[in-house]
C-alpha cells in the first residue's frame, strides 16, 4: 500500500512540486534585499520542505529497502538530502551552496530529464580511452612545463597543480597567447616549441574524442530506430536471399525429376 | 480578385523592393553626416514606405481575414508594422531601433530565406529536453556562485543575474582564466573546484545538445532523400522477398500436383 | 606543337619549381638582414622569374586563346601576373604585398592542391541560403546597435562600419564580454538584452551553416563511394525484386498451361 | 626463452609498473618542498627506474635485433630511453624536461592506449592535401602582413616567424581583435580588409580540414562494422539478386523443354 502511494504519479507531480518551489526559495534567499525582509519567512519554508524530503525518502528506503542503494538516482536523492541535514558550522558558505544541488533532483525525479542525463552519462565510456590519453598527455606536459617555465613564472607554471590549470586554460584557447605564451616568450624567446605543439596535440586529441562522441551518438540513434546494427540487417537480406535460391534449386531438381518421370511416361507411350 | 492581387508574383517582387529600398535608408540614417544633409527627404520615404506596408497588412488581413493571424509568418509582418506605427516618444532610441526590424520582412516575403528559417525552427523542439537540463545546470551554478563568490566579487556574483550572465560567458570560454577565475582565485584559491567542472559539464551538454541537432538534421536530410526512413526500407526490402518466397513455395506446391498427376498419368498409360 | 609544349609534365613541374624559389625569395625579402645583403640579386632573381610568367601565360594565351579565359584557374594565373607588372609607385606597399599572390599559383598548377580548392569552393553555394540569412542578422543588428550604443560607444558602434566589426568579433566570441559588453552595461544596463540573444542567433546560424556543410559533405563522398544517391540503390533494388517476382509469376502461369496440357493429356490417355 | 620472458604479461606488467611510478617520482621532482626533503632518494629511484628500462631495452634488442629498428614504438622507447642518457650538462633544464618523455611509454607498453593513438595517426594522411593548402595559405598571408604591417608593428610583424605565430594565434580567435587588429586599425585603417577574409578563410579551411577527419572516421567504423564497404554490399546484392534471376530464367528454360516434350507425348498418345 505504501509502495502504491509512493509511486502514485500525484505523489510525484508533488514531489516535483515542492522542488520547483524549493528552488525559487533558494534563488530568492541570494538577494540580501529579499532576506533581509523575508528571509524568517524563507528560512521556514525551506525547513518545511527539508521536513517533506525526509519524510519522502524515508518512505522509499522503507518501501524499497536495500533496492534503493542499487538505484544510482535514489543515492543521488539520498546524498543531496542528508548534506542538507549536517549542521552548516564551520565551512558555512560551502554546505549552503551545496543545499541548491536539491534543485538537481528535479532531473532524478521527472523521467524526459532523467532520460537525457542517462543517455549524457552512458556516451561517457566510450570515450574512456582518450580521456586517458588526454589525461596522460596533459600530466607530461605540466611536468614539462613546470620544468621549463617553473622557475620564471612561478604564479603559471610554478606547482604541478599551477600548471595543469595553465594548460588547462591554454586548451580552451582563453588568452593562451597574449595572456601566457607572449609573456613567455619575452623571457624564453623559444618557448613556443612546446605551447604550439601542445596546443596542436591537445586540441587535436578533442577534436577526435568530440568525434568519438558524434559518431557514438549516430551509432546508437541509427541501431535504436533500425533495431538492429547495419551488419545483421545485410545478413538478413543475405540469408534471406540465400534461402530464395535454395527453394528455386529444388524447384530446378523437381524440374528435373519431372522431366524424367516424363521421359519415362513418353517411352511407355510410345511403346 | 484583391486576393489574385495580394499574391501576385509582382506585388510580392515590389514588396521585397519596398523592404530593401528600406533597409538601405535605415542603414543610411545610422550616419550622422547623411542625415545632416538629406534627413528630411529619409524621413519622408520611410514614412511612404511605411505607409505602403500599412496598406499592404490591410489588404492582406482584408483578404485573409482570420487567417492572417493563424499564419506565424503573417503575425510577425503585423507586429512589425504595429511597432513602427507607435509614436516613439518616451524611450525614443529604442523603437527607433526596432523599426529596423522591418527589413526582416525580407525572410517572410523571400520563400528561400523562409523555408531557411524553418528549417532552423524546426530544429528547435529536438532540442529542448538538452535546452531544459542546461537551464537548470545554469540556475543552481548561479545560485552556488552567488552564494560562494558573492560576497568577494559583487560585480560578478553579486545577484543571481549578474552569477547568470557571468557563467554564461564563462560557458562561452571569453576571459574566463584571466577575466575571472584567475582573480577570484587569489581571494579563494580552491575557486577552480567549481570552475572547471562547471565548464566541462557546460561544454559537455553544449556538445550534446550541438550532436542532437546534426543527428537531427542528418537523419531528415537522410529521409527527405529517400521519401522514407531507414527502418520502413529494410522492411520493405524484407517484405518483397517474403512475397517472392511464397510465390516460390507455391511454384514447388503445383510442381508437386503436376508430379502426383504424372504420376497418375504414367499409371493410367502402363495400365 | 606548342600545346604539347605547354602541357608537358616537364614544362608544369618547371613552372612548379618556379614557384617554389619565388615563394622562397619573396620569403627571404621580408628580412631587412637579407634584403641589405643580397637584395640586389634577389630583385633580379624576381624580375627573370616574372619574366618567366608572362612567357608562360602568353604562349598558354596563344595557344588556348579564348579557352583561356574560360578557365577560372587560368584567370586566376592572369591576375596574379599583371598585378605584378603595374608599376607599384603610389599605394606602394600594397602592390608589394598583392605580389605573394603569385605563390597560390601553387594551387592552380598542383593538381592535387587543385582538387582540394575545388572542392571547398563547390561547398559554398550550398551554404548560400544562410549566408544570405547570416548577412541580413549581421546588418539588422548593425543597424540596431549603431541606433543603441553609437552615441555613448562612437569607437565600436559609431558607425555601421564600426558595428558591423565589432558584431563580427563578438560572434567569434572574441572579448566580447569583458571587452566590449560589460563596458557597454556600465553606462546601459540593459545592453545584454541585444547582445545575448544576438550572441544565441548569430552562433546557432553558424552552427546550422557548420551543419549544412558536413551533411553536404557526407552526402558527397557518400555518392561518390557509391556512384549512386540511396534513393537510386533502394529503388534499383527494389526494380530488381519486381523483375524477380515477375519472372516467378512467369512461370507460376506457365505452371497452370503445363498443368491444364497434362490433364488435356491424362484424359486423352484415358480415353 | 628471453622471447618469452621479453613477451610475458607478467614482465609487461612490471614494466607498466616502473612507468607509473616514474611518473609519480617525475611528478614529485617538480615541487621544491619535496626535491629539498627526498630529492636524493628520489635521484636514487629515478637512476635505478632508468636502469631497469636501459636493460629492459637492451633484452628486447637483443631478442628483435633488426626487427626493434622497423617498429615505431620500440623505436620511440629507445628514443626516450636515449635521451635520458646523454649526460644533461649545457642545456640543462631542457633535457631534464624530456625525460618525462618516458611517462609516454605507457602508450607504447598499454594496449589500449596504443590501439587510440594507432587511430589518431592513422587519420593523419587523409589530412594531407588540406594541411598542405593551410601551410600554403599561411605563408602567403605571413608574408603579405610582414609587408604590410611589419614597419607599425614589429612586435607581431617584424618578421615572418612573429607573423607566423600572430597568425596562429589569429586563427585561434585568440584576442584577434582586442589585442591585434583594432590597435593595428587605429594606425592602418584598412587593416581589417586584410584579417577578417584571413579569418573567414582559415577558420573555413580548418572547419573542412575537421569535416574530412569526421567523415573518414565514419566511414572507417561503418566499414569496420559492416566488414566491408557500402558499395561492395549493394553491388554484392545486386549479384545475388542476378543469379536468382539467372536461376529462375534457366527454370522457365526447362519449363519451355517440358512442355514441348509434354506437347509430343499428348501427339503421341493422340496417335
Amino acid at each position: 500500500m505504501l509502495k502504491q502511494f509512493v509511486e502514485n504519479v500525484r505523489f510525484q507531480n508533488f514531489i516535483i512540486a515542492i522542488i520547483v518551489i524549493n528552488a525559487v526559495i533558494l534563488g530568492l534567499e541570494t538577494s540580501p534585499q529579499v532576506t533581509s525582509k523575508v528571509g524568517g519567512l524563507l528560512t521556514v519554508i525551506d525547513t518545511i520542505i527539508l521536513g517533506i524530503f525526509v519524510i519522502e525518502i524515508t518512505l522509499r528506503l522503507y518501501v524499497y529497502r536495500f533496492k534503493f542503494f542499487r538505484d544510482p538516482w535514489s543515492l543521488f536523492d539520498f546524498f543531496v538530502v542528508v548534506v542538507s541535514l549536517i549542521p552548516a558550522s564551520g565551512p558555512f558558505a560551502i554546505l549552503r551552496a551545496l543545499r541548491v544541488l536539491r534543485v538537481l533532483r528535479l532531473v532524478s525525479v521527472a523521467p524526459s530529464m532523467r532520460s537525457v542525463v542517462s543517455a549524457l552519462i552512458q556516451s561517457l565510456p566510450g570515450m574512456g580511452a582518450i580521456v586517458a590519453l588526454l589525461s596522460l598527455i596533459f600530466y607530461v606536459a605540466a611536468v614539462m612545463a613546470t620544468t621549463l617555465f617553473g622557475e620564471n613564472f612561478p604564479e603559471w607554471f610554478g606547482s604541478l597543480g599551477n600548471s595543469l590549470y595553465t594548460l588547462f586554460q591554454i586548451m580552451t584557447l582563453e588568452s593562451w597567447s597574449m595572456g601566457i605564451v607572449r609573456p613567455v616568450m619575452e623571457k624564453q624567446p623559444m618557448a613556443w616549441l612546446f605551447f604550439v605543439p601542445f596546443i596542436l596535440i591537445a586540441t587535436f586529441t578533442m577534436l577526435n574524442l568530440f568525434i568519438a562522441v558524434v559518431v557514438n551518438a549516430m551509432q546508437t540513434k541509427h541501431e535504436m530506430e533500425q533495431g538492429k546494427s547495419d551488419r545483421e540487417v545485410i545478413e538478413e537480406a543475405h540469408d534471406e536471399r540465400e534461402i530464395l535460391y535454395r527453394e528455386i534449386m529444388h524447384l530446378r531438381k523437381e524440374m528435373r525429376v519431372l522431366n524424367k518421370k516424363l521421359e519415362g511416361s513418353k517411352v511407355n507411350t510410345e511403346k
